[in-house]
């Protein structure tokens, strides 16, 4: 059975001592009442309920999945998720960080991070019913009329109704400019429009977990420009505002390899009503602008799988024996040692835990400076934040994703047969953790984000903020091995992005092709950077006498097992980059 | 769905160009009939049977799985399996590399590799149902008296009948001495004893596919010494001598992540009639004696399993079409061109089709070396082929399985959200294939064989003919860029080996720590060379003028596919290995 009780130590150790959250919070306005005092009692609260809530219908939603009914074209959740549901809705965790005006807690974005992680960790397919309503409700804060925020933004927010993004269509995904559904002003409606085309992978996009769902579509008006410059975003409920059922109807549900618990519908507009958000045509900026804290929660969803499945390989590890110590027998009053003793297995759990550790300081770092983007008093440092956020979503999403499916791989390997069977739930979490990979734009799409929109930002003034501020950090770094290791770690990124300037500014193509491995180069560097500067912190702690000894040691082997297992990567990325786009591009069609 | 031709180029290439069978085979004694043309003929065959029958029934055997009816103890298989285990019996398939005096075909075991893996592209689950089998007839044929030989032999060879290996308990899957189950001489009863316990892991079990199944099992006799020289090696048919029902039982089935068409049983050895094998306390030598064999086919499943997610990304890549070329329309009359046009794409695919080439070249190279080892007439050959099966069968099983599952992985990738639905059928692929990483030796275990084992055999004999094969070949290589990274990657390992000969001696567990990242250099230096050698067979074939082109420029470009994309990471690995064991044994359990 999966194993979980949320990372609190680690997460209270990020918040406080690491970011020294503190500091920057006491700056910013979240509301008289808010302190970080404040922060730590919600995260034990989230942790009890996302344990006791959660945990529990994990699996059973996986094995009830969701259910379609062709003749009222209805769908059922997982049964098991109702109750849960209700009371994450009762509970008011939809409220976090929305806006208090409209109902909301008025929270640091950064505590949703933090809950996103666990809602991850233990029930992925439930919280998605709620995870993308958050997009909805930012999207209609920053650009929707005040008539039609009245109308939807408060019962989103206290979670009375959901959201959804009907983005995809059969044919498009990535390349949203080919979408074919189109919006005709209704003559004399004012905003209304009547809505038609199909949309797949829509997520929650039908349920009975509540009354009525919210969808922000994107469509054609008839007078739109080719491509993507002529996409424009309306609101679309299900049960429009005089109560009639709106000509929006799933009309089927994908079947996939994980996330059962989640509905991904098949949708068709008929003639559905709607309402323009904002200007015409400017659909995509609008997506654009909450994508950041969409990649960031699915992102996040690959740390929070990945947490789980570690812990459960841990436990299994701990009480699993089998073989002997390679030094000899350490328990010889037991036929057998645990497993724990063998190298080999030893370098799975700890390739898991580094990361796992990597990734939320990572994770954290941005959610933190999500909020400083749009709170922090002082400009140049909202402006810097803003940089950092931009620049490091995509690795956010690409990495800690792409890491945390390995993290889910590793500790089914560690369970060895009896993680390959449901009985154990690690296999879910892989099947689950595999979308987080494709969806909110693939993994390659974040590179090409990171290499052909990030790093040009103003004449590169975020990576250029970012490598000093870690060049910085390693002259004042506490460990010397490290510091060297950091040093070369750092200089080959440089060198990387100045091989870039000079050769992909002609051809765009070597840009494409070194856009995955830079991605990875890119977090490979800067988790480096924040388990050094972790271990650093800890080692202060240590010396100022902090008893937690257990915790803050384990960060110090922590920061020296990834140097050791994972920053040796980085020569080897920067010579697959330089080799260009040759290889890649030389074989003909009939050559595959 | 799913797209798959055999790839009888690449097959045929490999085995006539690559490996100049026609020369070794015509050394060897198959019966007087056979000859490599008659393999070509056995191959076409061979792929009109996988594609025609085995494939179509894929999908539905997933979805099927099988059914356990506790009140009969007794297991359906996928019905849609029926008919097409019947062709595989009635067409031959089950005897191909068997001996002929036994009813068998007598053919090549290299014949073998190709079809297990050409089964494990069509389809995985149902093939298992025979895949053990081969063992069981390894071990009658070696071991067993003649009285069991003529009882079991031919009705297992025809495939009238299939077999198991019950090795694993609950308490122990890779420390098999750890065993239980028990067997008690059945007084006068000659070679006859009674076997009680219990077995969990048991691949056909129970199924209703024949009307006999005839178990291996690993069990202790009551003057058995402790631990693994205590094991002795007995066949219990379900059904006995005189057609009673025998006390051996299916007790439930596993629920699995893949391979759902497989049944894996728990089983129950209720005072089950069995025969003893050979010797009493024997049984882990004997079962070492059909593990190479075992571990081939397992590894070609990896490589099975990859071919066909490959073929089908592609063919769904060049049907795709979704944003444009970074150098500018490639389609300019479609309204975006195929994502074939993408770096990103390029590298996905390109690394499935050049890693699956490689793998393909190990796997089958091992194959003839197999049979070399067994067939030959010249002592040394035998010798040195024996020993190159020993060395590099733990790599077969691991690396290919690991690269293998990588390939499905970045097959699910390259089709986005496709990828992860059941429609494509990748995601199939994906799940029954994480299986080969952990049954028949985790590949954590493969890689100790390699270290612990492997290498010191005859004082490092086995090793040494490798790296003076692979260096001779350097030294003839014609592209001097592939000559250089060849040398370097040869030096690298054998640098690696030398650091290990001086450190590991003291310490073992400095070999635990080692033996994965040296089982992947293995891998990736040994791939490297066999597609070297490719690219130069190919150039060869090219300069006296072969017409079939396409392919053969593609071994070239494939060759520096590899070359810059996989051999990039012997400098890494070789860091990885010299980093010891410091980082691994330093946490206590309470920093985990």
């Amino acid at each position: 059975m999966l194993q979980y009780k949320a990372p609190i130590d680690d997460i209270r150790f990020l918040i406080h001592d690491v970011f020294k959250a503190d500091k920057h919070y006491s700056e910013m306005s979240f509301g008289e009442d808010f302190s970080l005092d404040l922060a730590d009692v919600v995260l034990s609260e989230m942790a009890k309920f996302v344990e006791g809530v959660f945990l529990p219908v994990n699996r059973s939603g996986d094995e009830e999945g969701c259910q379609y009914d062709p003749e009222t074209r209805s769908v059922k959740a997982p049964p098991s998720y109702h109750g849960a549901f209700k009371q994450f809705v009762d509970n008011g965790w939809t409220s976090l960080s929305t806006p208090v005006e409209h109902g909301g807690q008025g929270l640091p974005h950064l505590l949703n991070v933090v809950f996103d992680e666990m809602c991850a960790s233990t029930n992925t397919s439930l919280s998605m019913y709620f995870g993308l309503t958050h997009g909805a409700i930012v999207a209609l804060e920053k650009h929707a009329d005040e008539a039609l925020k009245d109308r939807y933004l408060n019962r989103l927010i206290t979670g009375q109704w959901t959201g959804t993004m009907c983005l995809t269509e059969p044919h498009c995904g990535t390349d949203l400019g080919l979408i074919k559904t189109k919006a005709e002003p209704v003559e004399g409606g004012g905003n209304e429009y009547r809505i038609t085309g199909s949309k797949i992978w829509i997520t929650g996009g039908e349920h009975d977990l509540v009354d009525n769902i919210i969808h922000l579509v994107l469509a054609k008006l008839p007078d739109a420009p080719d491509g993507s410059g002529g996409i424009s975003l309306f609101i679309v409920p299900k049960v429009t505002p005089d109560g009639e059922r709106n000509g929006i109807y799933c009309t089927g549900l994908e079947h996939k390899m994980g996330i059962n618990g989640s509905a991904t519908c098949f949708m068709s507009l008929e003639n559905a009503e709607g309402y323009l958000i904002g200007e015409p045509h400017q659909g995509l900026k609008y997506m654009f602008s909450m994508m950041n804290s969409a990649r960031i929660m699915v992102g996040v969803q690959g740390l929070g799988l990945g947490e789980t499945a570690y812990q459960t390989a841990l436990s299994f590890a701990r009480e699993r024996i089998q073989g002997r110590s390679l030094a000899g027998a350490q328990q010889p009053d037991q036929p057998a040692d645990n497993i724990m003793v063998h190298p080999d297995v030893r370098r799975m759990l700890l390739s898991q835990k580094t990361m796992l550790e990597g990734c939320r300081a990572l994770a954290y770092w941005v959610g933190m400076n999500l909020d400083m983007s749009q709170h922090h008093p002082i400009d140049h440092i909202r402006e810097q934040a803003g940089d950092l956020v931009e620049l490091l979503t995509p690795v956010v999403k690409a990495f800690i994703t792409d890491q945390g499916y390995l993290v889910c791989d590793q500790a089914v390997q560690t369970l060895g047969g009896s993680g390959f069977t449901k009985d154990w739930g690690i296999e879910q979490l892989l099947r689950d953790c595999r979308i987080a990979r494709i969806y909110e734009g693939t993994n390659g799409i974040q590179a090409l984000d990171l290499v052909g929109r990030k790093l040009p930002m103003n004449n590169g003034r975020a990576v250029r903020h970012l490598i000093n501020e870690m060049v910085a950090y390693a002259d004042v770094c506490k460990d010397h091995a490290t510091q060297a290791r950091l040093r070369h770690g750092i200089s080959v990124l440089n060198d990387v992005l100045a091989w870039l300037a000079m050769n992909a500014l002609q051809d765009r193509e070597v840009a494409g092709a070194a856009a995955t491995p830079l991605l990875k180069l890119f977090g490979v560097v800067t988790v480096g950077y924040l388990l050094a500067k972790s271990a650093d912190v800890a080692q202060e702690k240590l010396n100022g006498g902090d008893e937690s000894s257990d915790f803050l040691f384990a960060k110090l082997k922590t920061r020296d097992f990834y140097f050791a297992e994972t920053m040796v990567q980085v020569d080897m990325l920067m010579e697959l980059i330089k080799s260009g786009k040759r290889h890649l591009m030389a074989f003909n069609d009939a050559e595959f």
